[in-house]
């Protein structure tokens, strides 16, 4: 086979075979075929499209290009993973918790891509936090506490690797086959007995229409169920940060008091809806009110805050229960109105530029930056009234300009508009 | 301006400006940007489709990637370009003819890709042509003779070599925008007044469909007409090779007989409408008829191959009449009936199969190898009839299963099927 005579199969919009399909991951993973083949496979796959069995094939052999995390106890394997939005802290709460429950979870992050913050650079708030467990360390963290939070290891699909890095620079990012490729790659590597995804869809999401969310919803549940994982999820809203945090010690601070049982209820409630679902898939529970009363009470009784701090020292952070935050300065309202709308990307980009986000993979973040919503979608505000903090760094030159791009950011309207529904449906 | 940024423009279907081109084009001579992002731009805007003023601001811009020939002379400057077919050696003509004409021909051609053969293989086929004149040499050479047949120069289009490089293996040739560029960007840097285009559609050449070969077409002859050349095309037959012979010195002899006043009509036909095409355009002569009379005077009166000889040897080559061919080997045919169709691409493969043509840019060509047409497209042919010969060299191992193959390239059915037009349309 010649790679070219396979790009030039997809690009006049031909199914690939599993074996053909096969060729290119391996290709990708042996560094046998260029980056600028690799590119090309890339965008024509974007521009005609992959079939349900091109992305299952490609998940698969993606998956086959490392190692799977060993099974290491005899309890459940779960997990949680969400398509990211911003504020959106649920897997620090849920990792924890579900393990409170003898499930395992042997949650393998990712960082902040874009707007969207990343799971690892939230728990990297505490410091001395590692992310770099080795595949012995992450069993023997499974075994004592059920639950680790860390990166991919180096044997974790690294095909993922080289064709996520060749994507991020060629525009070919935005194609549902391959970002279910990437995604349930790393996920399935976790060798799961169930698996909740939360795909979220909004300004602040990476899918801006429910369409394209529900269309990547779709390709997920079919891939993980596919390849044997009782897989489920729900549609989320994410046109307003989850919760008031955005940043992250500031979320790793929401997060605690979450499972304080005190927090915002939108981020409560999509915690509660989560868990309970990985509840009910696996058959913990068959009732849905009391799954999610049984993540309810281990968030009253404090329990997921104890294995969420034992998870912390086990990985050598330092915990406390609220982390430093930078000074704030308030962003005021300038006319009256409704808000109708809330800029997420914008939102995000303001988060990025203070310092608390990455424009490229090298950077490093500042987690005590970030920005606390102080008004949601349908909120009556009046001129001078205060709608949001930033939280920034004193030497912050551009701060006047970025509480003006924030005070743009949120929408205001002559009528109330009534905000989105928060679980949009579930699969 | 961000390459990402343009790809990802491009990808989703929208137009880029001249000054985002002009980007790109800069970029690839400059090599700022990598291959992986080229590819990804090349793939996205086969996907997409290229707009008109796209088309035109590529072919510019990477016109002005090099240097143009300079006018050295006070003659009109005209060139032939055809867009390649099997057994195609016009070229060879047309330029020493209408150098006896008074018109300056400076001729930069290509070698093979694929199965078309290159008009400079079959120049080289006498030994010692050179075709790495300097512009110094091209435009003493047009003082002096009228034409000239020779590589382009290192400064003509820069851009194009690094683009289509990467083209060739990506998949990302047939797009007629990117085709367009390639093809217009070499042809405006010879400071042409006028061009004329010989489109090939059929099993033998580039277009299989006539649909894309009249897309084509429009594609050049709308870009050339916009950067102020008189362009004017005929769309050729190529369901059969043009001629009897197929290969570097079979080609290059056939031409030799064409002009001394005989050879095979169609070849004679085109010849002629190609270069009466010419005469009309520039208003050399205002009557069809008269402009054919004056291109069948100098093949009837031997001055155009005087012209042809005098060109090989200004250019180092060693002329004669007869350049020597490999032996031969006759295919028969084993039914009775009618020939209905040819296999273009199946009988140019077995030329390169034969060491006729290239596999690859590095390897050798033997100019002896080729075959000869014995039959054409609503021939009678007799069980046992020779089909055509082909000339291989003696240690060629497969040539048993060759003759198979170029048998089976002469579909014989129960019923005489007329021969395609020969020219089906001019613009």
């Amino acid at each position: 086979v010649l790679i070219k005579e396979l790009i030039e199969k997809k690009r006049d919009g031909l199914e690939l075979t599993f074996d053909e399909i096969h060729f290119i991951v391996d290709g990708v993973t042996r560094q046998t075929i260029p980056d600028y083949q690799i590119s090309a496979w890339l965008m024509a796959s974007l521009c005609s499209g992959m079939t349900e069995a091109e992305t299952a094939a490609l998940t698969e052999h993606m998956l086959n290009s490392g190692r799977r995390l060993k099974r290491c106890t005899d309890r459940l394997r779960v997990d949680k993973h969400s398509t990211g939005g911003l504020g959106d802290k649920t897997s620090l709460i849920l990792a924890p918790l579900l393990a409170c429950l003898e499930l395992d979870v042997p949650m393998l992050s990712g960082r902040g891509l874009g707007i969207t913050g990343g799971t690892l650079d939230k728990m990297e708030a505490y410091p001395g936090y590692r992310c770099d467990l080795s595949e012995a360390e992450i069993e023997s963290q499974l075994r004592k506490i059920g639950c680790v939070i860390t990166g991919t290891t180096a044997n974790v699909a690294p095909a993922d690797k080289r064709l996520y890095a060749i994507r991020d620079v060629t525009g070919t990012v935005p194609s549902v086959g391959l970002i279910t490729g990437s995604i349930m790659s790393k996920k399935l590597a976790e060798s799961l007995d169930a698996l909740v995804l939360d795909v979220k869809w909004g300004s602040g999401a990476f899918m801006k229409s429910i369409i394209e969310a529900r269309e990547l919803e779709s390709s997920l549940v079919r891939t993980g169920r596919r390849m044997g994982v009782i897989t489920t999820s729900l549609l989320t809203d994410m046109n307003q940060p989850l919760g008031r945090m955005v940043g992250n010690a500031c979320e790793a601070n929401e997060a605690v008091d979450i499972m304080k049982g005190s927090g915002p209820a939108d981020a409560v409630e999509v915690t509660l809806a989560l868990g309970a679902e990985l509840l009910l898939s696996t058959n913990r529970e068959s009732c849905p009110e009391k799954a999610r009363q049984a993540i309810a009470s281990l968030l009253q009784n404090g329990q997921a805050l104890h294995r969420y701090q034992e998870m912390i020292e086990a990985q050598s952070g330092r915990f406390s229960e609220v982390l430093p935050i930078e000074r704030s300065t308030v962003v005021e309202s300038k006319n009256s109105g409704w808000v109708v709308s809330l800029d997420g990307a914008r939102l995000g980009n303001i988060v990025i530029a203070m310092g608390g986000g990455r424009r490229s993979q090298q950077d490093a973040v500042n987690p005590g930056v970030g920005l606390e919503m102080l008004v949601r979608i349908g909120d009556r505000v009046e001129n001078g009234q205060p709608l949001l903090h930033l939280f920034f760094d004193g030497a912050q030159p551009e701060i006047d300009a970025l509480r003006d791009l924030a005070r743009e950011a949120v929408g205001i309207g002559p009528s109330q508009k009534p905000g989105p529904a928060l679980i949009v449906e579930s699969a």
